[in-house]
């Protein structure tokens, strides 16, 4: 069954973690470049992170093609573009997503993201260019359906949007916007109206924010829908991070980012909270983004196993909120086997010598490093090209 | 070279970082038995994991082996003993440690750890005859070297020790202890005296502690065999979680332990701090324990790549200090390319409503399990065999 | 000079702080009642405070006649009532005001708050009434003007504000609301506009909330006043806690109040940092209530210094951001005496076991005093006097 | 009845809370030098303090002679000695603390402390003939006993109690240390032994730690005395402050010193917690000394209460354990008149972005004054005139 007639039948969704940040952590992808060629260096690790999160209980595997777009590739994984095509970053991430899909019940998504193209003010016509090419690998290794995320710009989103439907495969589109809106300050509910007309059928938000402020986002979308007389099915795969502090722009102003976010990586009883939370909100996609390890996704299968009637074959490895526990030699430990006890925890930092919260980073703010904050932005692909050819 | 030829020659030997806890986020491991049936049911995630820690910079693979003694998989892993031997589960756990370490320059150790038998009272021939069980299949298997590790009273690691030390390999050993000493009150400068005195090459420190504080203890040992006149390799593998506020049994007693860890997990620069402060101490052998991924393994083969010479193969995904943030779009995520940045940050947690630090749980401390508390903390086979009866 | 001229002059006034809280602390005003007998019990204690404020600072002196309506007196501090007439309460008060007024440049403020008979819906005669009697004492002791402070509701507010102007001299209003506005929902704007309309010269907001969140109140009723085009003075008053984590009802609903708010506390340079947000809002009024002690009232007059163009007295005792210690034998104290160092001090808490923000209390928030919870708030004054019965 | 025939008999003494810090924030009183000339420029204030320490419980009245020697006064008060001769400031000091004691059932104790004359390497026979200087006016007055208090060098506490026990008068002697000891590293059993043998009735800590850590270290001293066969009545009066994180010179080197403690000040009910830790150790001189306000001496008095058979006088404005909210007409808040409430309430600061701990300055610590920290700290009276007239 496709994704529609699943959520359609009113059928939980269960989405993918995040592959960026864990294969990372695991040795394979460069924090910064935060590109895709392990698909084609180390396809073992790639493949190993999709098993696990299949055994966690998704329902959908996502081709690991995030910034595998031809422009990105050559811009920020220049030491990479010399050696990998993008075409074979692409249709490995495919082939590698769909033999596991095989070994479960699972959908494989393609998926575009946004673009230096767009950034460096290139034109309509450019940029739908660069998804048309991440496009023909998706349908020649006929994906299931197809995904546009990423983008913090509706503008851009919906360009994607607009190649990917002529595939006639389905569309789902999230952005990484909060409550405020996208970088043109375009509010979600007004985001989610232009996706739909533009023909995506799944519409919500990924990454940037924690679960907390997506499932608010998302409600903003929702009601821009309903006001807008339009129907469409909602989505949220959030950050695995506590961000209250965050600005506009997520997770990437904090001071925290990328190698300091230990500290705020969300339990599973966290992840349990925001699984039901975006069920009573109507979400019936519920994944994560960056910093979703598989525990986390398994999490949300296991909350929501109550409606879908099934628990995840990872959870032969997990008992119910630390149900496992009840059989430890310090009773102590055993009385931490309950549902009340991990649900009501306030689990502490160990670092009495750290704050709770973090003011953003961004114009203005950063400290210590004046210089570079007198440059301005350097996003068109001229300017990176010099910074790197001076870095060189 | 074996263990003893490097560690002699004054070679920095990286260590492996935690399986179960690594594992039991990956779905692979029950947290509560702790058992590492994985070799046997799902071998390929056990491998990618030590291929992992390989690439980071580990050169001791240790055996998977953590609680496979026989008297354990029965006890706590009643649900697999029915379907797998002890046996199996420790072939299968040499086996793949010894694919991995053949893809590169990597030593082979198998581990024994404590036993219930010891906790049950049984006489020093029978906890003997269960560390000789799993010694046999190293000695089939053809090991490197022995690690006996995660001892609690340095008794029952004496004996561990007098075990393996008959096979003729080099015995390292570590036990999961603070600065106050193993559970009968003996003091870390006495623990390792009586190691070495047993036979063991390399003494230390594992589990139960964050780095800060194992170093300590391992400071306290190494006074104890100066005070003694006698010789040996020094070895820390602590935990990659901040825990200030442990007891004397260390991360157990931690309200936190183990779902919700989380925002006390050590970042790359905390342990690139340990891995300097492990050096300075003399230390040569420095790995982690629960809570390391390959990427905090990473970061001590980075911090110490002055001394040895080269980085781990991972690094090619990493610059060092964050130095692969340079070519970002953002100025004020470029200004975070700088070690005095990542040495400096004190990382927010993001949680405004949870405490710094916790009680420790123990006796007639928890609350809200008084019926619990007023039992005596059952360790006996029997009675845990009891529990679980009563249980099912 | 009255009020209204040092204002239209472009003047600064400066407020004066708590006093409820501040003489609970030195032990003549009860927590709870928080009633002011002590302007007859205890004459010293309040003229001593009143000095204080003089001496750091304050250009009005407030009589102390908080909750000294009859009603109230009768309702809450029942077992003062007995002793001593509200008309002696609020003649003392008057007394000790003026005499220590004369002893600098400041003017006397009769107050009246919100009323427990507005609460037990009495109507608008009786509720006036009330605040007749209060205002009678103040017209006889001749003070300078009249301010209505602390009202949670705007209608009730009016008629404060309608009473008091009868008396043909100046009124301010300031209600103990935030953002959110009234607890009819009624925003601060209106509710600015609303008192502006009965007669009130100055407006803003009193006690409940921290300065930033009073400031953005007092904000709010800026811009509804100009929307309407209406024109009076600002005046802001606010707690010297920091309470980023209220709710609409503020301080009262944390956890904390009244007795365990230590934590929050302002600093001096928390306060500066007020004065300079006030003075940049337009705010011209600017004084303190609840946790307001004479060193922050200081602080208001050290950081409008510059514009003032003159020191309170009490900065005789006290050098500029820390000026005094440069004296320290100690270099690293002496490294202290700079306002840079002061300006961006993140004060520890010294309490790593302690959360950074609570959840407010509410309806159904409370836990372990179900019983409570299933009453109905007991505001009408039967209710009171039955409790008051049975406790006794 | 004296002091000694009190504590022989088993009594609890109260003693009162810091001056130095409390008329800071009143306004009488400059940080930095610390010196007490308000008691001749603004005897009301130092008076009203007196009678709310009375009034709270306090049995010893402490004349306000803190930094009040000749040398003292000289050097840090150099603005002061010009006009107020250190003779006039100790005689203003009895006769205050002695109008105020005769209100009540107090005695009245004139104390000495530590000397710049000592820190400046002046000899024996000079440093006593400063507490000579003072001693006089406190016979003269004829105080009830004599407290030498503030010593961070046990040789200089000594001459002071061998000058003060020539008077014949009781004395009592408190060092400023912590249980590292004084700052030769003396080790506070040593420093009670020598106290004792000068002369001392009663031996004790006063401020730079908190409260648990001075209980700590008069531990440390009552085992000194016992090991030594000494008898002693032990004294305490720490810090209202929470400083775990102090290093040996206690909470001068805190980067919150003086000016950002607010969020360290404790509650009444750690004040309770203390008083009856104290009493338990056997502590029957149980005071207060930086940060003590009068109602932290309440709550000394009101938890020992059952065994000293009456509660304070301003007890009467004061519900034990926050009895009096109990007519508080919300709920909620009536729900915290509980003993079992506040003694749990874990106070949140309401600054989220502030940490918990501070790491202390000192040599080679502090930073942003690099060239501070190159000078050697400068002590002697030559030193600082030197400062002094540059500053000028």
């Amino acid at each position: 069954q496709g994704i529609l007639e699943r959520l359609d039948a009113g059928e939980i969704v269960i989405g993918d973690g995040g592959f960026v940040f864990a294969l990372e952590k695991r040795g394979y992808v460069k924090a910064g470049p935060w590109t895709p060629e392990a698909t084609v260096e180390h396809p073992e690790a790639v493949r190993q992170l999709h098993r696990e999160f299949l055994r966690a209980g998704s329902n959908v595997l996502q081709t690991f093609t995030f910034y595998a777009s031809e422009d990105k590739l050559e811009n920020r994984g220049n030491y990479v573009a010399e050696k990998i095509s993008c075409h074979k970053v692409n249709e490995a991430a495919c082939d590698i997503a769909r033999e596991v899909a095989n070994e479960g019940d699972a959908l494989v998504a393609g998926g575009v993201s946004q673009t230096p193209s767009y950034l460096s003010c290139k034109d309509k016509t450019e940029v739908k260019a660069v998804f048309q090419k991440q496009l023909e690998v998706f349908m020649k290794k006929n994906v299931d359906f197809l995904i546009a995320e990423y983008f913090e710009h509706v503008e851009e989103a919906v360009w994607a949007v607009e190649v990917l439907k002529e595939s006639g495969k389905p569309v789902a589109a999230t952005m990484c916007i909060g409550p405020e809106g996208d970088m043109h300050g375009v509010p979600p509910g007004q985001c989610a109206v232009q996706l739909v007309k533009a023909g995506a059928s799944i519409v919500g938000v990924n990454c940037h924010f924690d679960p907390e402020t997506s499932i608010e986002t998302v409600r903003l979308m929702k009601e821009g829908l309903q006001a807008a007389k339009l129907k469409a099915h909602l989505m949220c795969q959030p950050l695995a991070f506590h961000t209250p502090d965050c600005g506009k722009q997520g997770f990437i102003d904090l001071p925290e980012f990328p190698f300091g976010l230990e500290p705020r990586i969300a339990t599973r009883w966290d992840i349990q909270k925001y699984a039901r939370k975006a069920y009573d909100l109507g979400i019936r996609f519920i994944g994560g983004c960056c910093g979703f390890e598989p525990y986390h996704i398994r999490a949300i299968a296991e909350e929501l196993a109550p409606e879908r009637g099934f628990l995840p074959e990872a959870s032969e490895k997990h008992g119910s909120w630390g149900d496992n526990l009840s059989m430890h030699t310090k009773p102590w430990v055993r009385a931490r086997a309950r549902k009340e006890y991990w649900e009501n925890l306030k689990p502490a930092s160990g670092r009495p010598y750290c704050p709770c919260m973090s003011k953003p980073d961004g114009w203005g703010v950063t400290k210590g490093a004046k210089e570079l904050m007198q440059q301005k932005e350097a996003t068109t692909e001229q300017q990176l090209k010099e910074l790197f050819q001076k870095k060189k």
